[in-house]
């Protein structure tokens, strides 16, 4: 079913691939070392094929199976120019961004589209939406900047029930600001960049920054317990998120379907099992959040990221380690390893022999302490507060980089990677296009085995990609530190464009992620579940873990209406279903 | 049922106040201005008792129901010595350390005694005994150090079933450290003080100091979301508990009908709904935590606690708000308003005119700055780390406080207070042999609300003081900061030494707690729930709130076996039974 194209009552990211129809895409001719590097890398030349966009026009789009009675109810609940059941919205809220998503997508393998895409516009039209749809036995999926890459949007395969996609674009408002406690009372629906200028304009910040920031919300991170870039200084999501609003069904046998779960703002308390941390990571399987009293903070006086390098990654895991345990207290502090390293130099402007970060005189100062150019790593630590405190800090740093055998290399590698630092989705769909999927998986260690899973991660991929026959790449950073251990975020690519080249990269990402389990790690460390990393749960969190997540589930929405089928998986989800070549 | 009274499988406390058996008493002779005070503010003369200590053989202990098969599989399980059914071991038992329970105690008035005490030696023997006593159809209540105050240790009224209080006493080691990653793995039974010497030997601290530290384990902080008053550095309990085990039911129509919990230890994770945060302020609902990995930090270089004073309790507050959005990052702030001050200095040894914390030539300045003597505020600041970060740290503090209008006055109180920081329990027992019941409620808010609930709060007590004729006290101080808040710790005494004290009491307690919802509160900060304050949660965590806890409860306990009643009441809880009062 389809209407005339109008314009959407929120923005939304192009039905194909990452980021708004017209984005500009990845430059590869300003890139000389790049093609150099993947053809090294990947067997592949980046240059041979020419870009072709998909058109939707050539794919099939099943029809919608939305009846009457609850196309009325939408319709007088939010209006008719927020009731979408045309050909594009209903595809763009098919998927998130996965690489999986975008193969299937441009390939035309739509598996089950919503049958219509809702745009409320308050708290109390998205609680008429859901009293609705429950009364109407149809399935509700929130949807904020459709980021996602766990498969944690679409609907289950062979769903018989009206699904309805729920597009929180609308309400996109920061609502108020507690100037005093430094929290702020923000719409769930609010995207990473418009939300950070209605705090900028009043001096403020939430200092929350994940890769996806431009194409995810407030209410999105909320729900898969999103981390952001600078989280050793403002937190993780589930630290900023101090009081939410969320709508969910009621108890059986209410008059009314649905209630309002309000938890008012709070620095801490002690009022039994958290709540708050059981709606952080639900990924809508609880309800819909509409909002959240987040914690902000003013724009800081100062700040600055510095970069180092170190002559391994060993090196530089020891001294995240040593940084994270002292007085320094960095806003982020990110260490690459040597094939991530050798990456971000490979995608420099610049045509100096190594890279756009070193020049000629650091290289042969590396080369003269005995440094092997092929194992060297860089590291961007960024520092914010008072001028003193961040010159404290720098000191501190710079004290532990050189007992490690590190050398600082200034500001201006920093400032460029603060500039680029939301590019790199723009890469894989170039990649992609190329016939290269890429996707990325983290995880998190205690500090004492972050050495070991990363080293038998990189050798699990290895090996994988030598089972499939294909090349293939592997790098990885440290992206978050805390106390007690830190956040290692691993990319890899295979070269293998053809139609099969899903199972190739479903062996690869098994493999990756049986290594976390394997090493001490979680399933993800900020992206989520969604159906992606449910086969896993069971050896992550026990399975005493997902039997009290399935009771979770299970007794607030005992009619499955709730994204059901992510996270505690009740059939076999996607990834697993090829388990039998693992 | 009693048996010939043996040494106690795990160290206890008197059945009948705070402390162990022999504990000095609270010295009221060396303390000259105490009397006074206490007149002055509760027309009570404390001087004018005998004390005389209340005998268990004047108490009717209701036989146990234990019966041959259970008790069979218990003695097999952990041993002869480790099951206790004597008339101490069960009274002791019976309550937790709320004022509500000591008077109850020592009137006799036992409620549903536990019919048995059980101390397992193992995570098996924890399984063994919840198979049994599942099996057996058993009521188990986890027991760690019994200084709960929230009425969360205490069977049912008129619970049928066999109780079972699983007392985790000989499960006190530090088993591991895990240097590099700063994480310790600590049986739950550990007491505070057998923690930290474990830990101390070995260069490190959890730093987790609650008032009730002596007698408080590892497991009784996680089930109810303990804080320690040096959290502003090391954090609550759910920031410092990374990892855990949890003995709780299997899955319906399991063979087996018990299961093993298992987190192992994350710096932080994106899987789901958090499971650890769901057993974190779970009271034994969920089952009984045996082990955890935490947090542990090395002994600081540099500590100090530096003492300052504010002319009223506004500018304290103020000036908290402001170090805790600096970069000083003291490890303790607490203010005390000016009826704590008062009574901090009536508390002193010296008969110095005002107090052991001001000397004459201070009162002086004081004075001449044009300070109210009645209104002013004692104010304590932890400094650790370094010696740099906590000369930076000083440096802020002091310049924050100087523009509040206070002043530094060194480190001597800072000494003295931090030596006598758990002696307030014997002050609250010898109170009570006066005739005058005192307990504790805390809360926290948002930072624009400290003032509002605080001023509020106290008014609320001084009406409900009028309203039952009888001479109150409440006072207050900041107890922990937050970016987003703090939590207010107020204590309350009020001057009936009658029989229908309790009825006087619950009014007080009532009408702070309604305050504390009434002004952005929460129902408990770091005690808990209990069934003290499940009257209040629906108000706190919204009715959605608690029907997500309800419903998590009963999905993982269908037979109401783990410590029914606690935090989501299905009957009606004792405090609220008196409402028609309120």
């Amino acid at each position: 079913m389809s209407q005339n194209k109008s314009k959407a009552p929120a923005k939304y990211q192009k039905w194909w691939g990452w980021g708004a129809d017209g984005d500009k895409p990845y430059a590869v001719a300003n890139k000389p070392k790049f093609p150099p590097f993947a053809m090294d890398k990947l067997g592949v030349d980046i240059l041979a094929k020419d870009l072709t966009e998909p058109r939707l026009a050539d794919i099939d789009v099943p029809a919608s199976i939305l009846g009457d009675e609850l196309r009325e109810q939408l319709l007088s609940t939010v209006g008719a120019d927020n009731v979408r059941t045309d050909d594009e919205m209903r595809v763009v809220h098919s998927y998130g961004k996965g690489v999986r998503d975008l193969v299937r997508v441009r390939r035309g393998i739509l598996g089950r589209v919503p049958d219509v895409v809702v745009y409320p516009g308050s708290g109390d039209e998205v609680q008429a939406v859901m009293e609705a749809c429950l009364r109407a036995d149809a399935v509700l999926i929130p949807y904020g900047g459709g980021s996602n890459i766990v498969a944690a949007l679409e609907a289950e395969p062979g769903e018989q029930r009206v699904v309805v996609s729920v597009d929180m674009g609308r309400m996109n408002k920061v609502l108020e600001i507690d100037e005093q406690a430094e929290i702020a009372l923000i719409q769930a629906g609010a995207l990473g960049p418009d939300m950070e200028e209605q705090l900028n304009a009043k001096g403020w910040t939430l200092g929350h920054f994940p890769d996806s920031f431009m194409w995810s919300t407030v209410g999105g991170w909320i729900a898969t317990r999103s981390t952001g870039s600078q989280s050793d200084k403002y937190g993780d999501i589930a630290d900023i998120t101090r009081g939410l609003e969320m709508v969910m069904p009621a108890a059986e046998g209410s008059e009314q379907r649905t209630q309002v779960l309000s938890l008012h703002p709070l620095p801490s308390y002690s009022s039994g099992p958290s709540v708050r941390e059981m709606v952080l990571g639900s990924e809508g399987r609880l309800g819909i959040i509409t909002q959240a009293w987040m914690q902000v903070h003013r724009i800081a006086e100062a700040r600055e990221i510095q970069a180092y390098f170190y002559p391994n990654y060993d090196a530089g895991l020891k001294a995240a380690e040593l940084i994270a345990h002292s007085d320094a207290k960095p806003m982020m502090l990110r260490v690459s390893d040597a094939a991530e390293t050798e990456f971000s130099m490979a995608n420099g402007k610049k045509s100096s022999t190594k890279s756009h970060y070193i020049n000629k005189a650091m290289q042969k100062l590396m080369t003269a302490k005995g440094w092997n150019l092929e194992e060297i790593c860089i590291s961007f630590v960024g520092f914010e507060g008072s001028p003193v405190h961040v010159r404290y800090a720098k000191s501190v740093v710079n004290k532990i980089v050189r007992a490690q055998g590190g050398m600082n290399v200034g500001k201006g590698p920093g400032t460029l990677f603060d500039q680029k630092k939301y590019d790199i989705p723009y890469i894989r769909d170039f990649l992609l296009n190329m016939g290269i999927p890429a996707d990325v998986s983290e995880t998190a260690t205690p500090w004492s085995r972050t050495k070991e899973i990363h080293d038998e991660t990189v050798k699990a991929a290895e090996q994988a990609f030598a089972e499939t026959g294909h090349k293939g790449f592997i790098m990885c950073h440290v992206s978050h530190s805390y106390h007690a251990g830190a956040c290692q975020y691993f990319t890899f690519a295979v070269a293998d464009g053809s139609e099969d080249n899903m199972a190739t990269y479903d062996h690869v990402k098994r493999a990756v992620q049986q290594s976390f389990m394997e090493h001490g790690g979680t399933v993800s460390h900020h992206h989520g579940v969604g159906e992606e990393h449910s086969p896993w749960m069971e050896q992550d969190i026990s399975p005493a873990g997902v039997h009290i997540q399935r009771k979770l589930f299970e007794g607030v929405d005992p009619g499955k209406n709730l994204n059901p089928g992510k996270i505690v998986h009740d059939g076999k989800p996607g990834i697993s279903s090829n388990s039998a070549d693992a």
